[in-house]
């Protein structure tokens, strides 16, 4: 089933911005009176008929509404470090959201080789693996921010920094404890790890410091495996 | 630390092939009476001092040989059918060696867009990954072969195969039972999935039909899924 995102709820109507509407109306040749399937990205789903075509959006009348259940049923956020080659981020981003997240924050740590990061390009890509795989929530990217700031001000439920420092880390899958609804947030380092002192800070912030097995794993190649681990050990 | 694979032992002499001698000699400049950290691919790790650099290879005398322990002790062997654009799969097999894999097999399936495939291409992928992650020992890459023939030929202890036509299947992480040294083979299908008649004759030969979570994952994350929880639920 083709779906689309809209960008905008209004009084009934819902809107496909300029992106959408090319796929739906210049590569698939939709035209007033046909009906699309929808996603708000917030978990919802939309049925659709195609009311008003203008120059840079689409108007569609709402014709039903359903909520959506999501696969996974508490709340998994990813920061990692942006990779070097740009490439192998992106490769991760659309592999973490085939596989469920629901946010991803680019962390700008001392070891951190990629300082400037495209997030509307990131946006793209999160969206495109959305669709593919069928889910109903987009996840949120945020902006690349300091490592320091970012640790200073989270509060999710379960908060572990993933780090190569030690052999001996308990693994995530053990430190995981699922319950619905609980929040849990992993921190994955650059190509060059966290720095002791960055590690030293979050888990004064309350912090849990993992490993993620006994493979030296690429920073992408972690990101995936803590996600995969969560949705695996996760309701 | 620099790894080499080397290619050949003999007479306590072990060799570099061209590709690893380029990195070593060319890039690196290494010289007669140099000492280089070598693996064999097989779990061996040694310590070899450059006697001879030749034109197309280069010799070393072995100075210490040291077996190595792999992170994981079962065999794990992954038949895939490769992706459509080569890159997922390259991509995909990288993250797999790094994860930890004993084999990798190109299926050819009904629904197989790629039929043709370099498979020296994906060696070299494999051993850059094998070194990379500090693997001390380099899967086997075999080449591409019919879905037929291949499943009438296995022999593993546990032989799986995952595909996306019920809803109802066993996860791989439940259906899969550790023991130390047990030999595990999972099967994923192309884009397109496998027909249900090569699900039938899978199953007929004794193979489990599995699923890998409840999220609609493309033919790469599907192996790269079913790697992980192998590595997350063995030994």
């Amino acid at each position: 089933m083709q779906l689309y995102f809209t960008y905008k709820i209004e009084n009934n109507y819902a809107f496909l911005d300029e992106e959408e509407m090319q796929h739906a109306v210049k590569t698939l040749r939709k035209k007033q009176g046909d009906r699309l399937h929808l996603l708000d990205g917030k978990g919802n789903f939309y049925e659709a008929e195609i009311s008003e075509i203008a120059k840079r959006e689409v108007k569609l009348k709402i014709l039903s509404t359903k909520p959506t259940v999501l696969p996974w049923n508490f709340d998994l956020h990813l920061a990692v470090a942006p990779t070097k080659n740009a490439d192998r981020l992106e490769w991760m981003l659309e592999k973490v959201v085939e596989m469920g997240i629901n946010s991803y924050t680019p962390l700008l740590c001392r070891h951190s080789e990629r300082k400037q990061l495209r997030v509307d390009r990131l946006e793209k890509i999160a969206m495109a693996a959305a669709k593919q795989s069928q889910k109903s929530i987009l996840p949120k990217i945020n902006e690349l921010i300091d490592f320091e700031k970012f640790v200073r001000s989270c509060n999710a439920d379960q908060r572990f920094i993933a780090h190569c420092q030690s052999d001996d880390l308990e693994p995530l899958r053990n430190a995981f404890k699922f319950s619905p609804g609980t929040s849990v947030l992993v921190l994955i380092g650059p190509e060059g790890d966290f720095s002791p002192e960055e590690v030293a800070l979050a888990v004064s912030l309350g912090f849990k410091a993992v490993g993620l097995g006994k493979s030296r794993l690429r920073t992408e190649t972690a990101g995936i495996a803590a996600c995969h681990t969560l949705q695996l050990f996760g309701g």
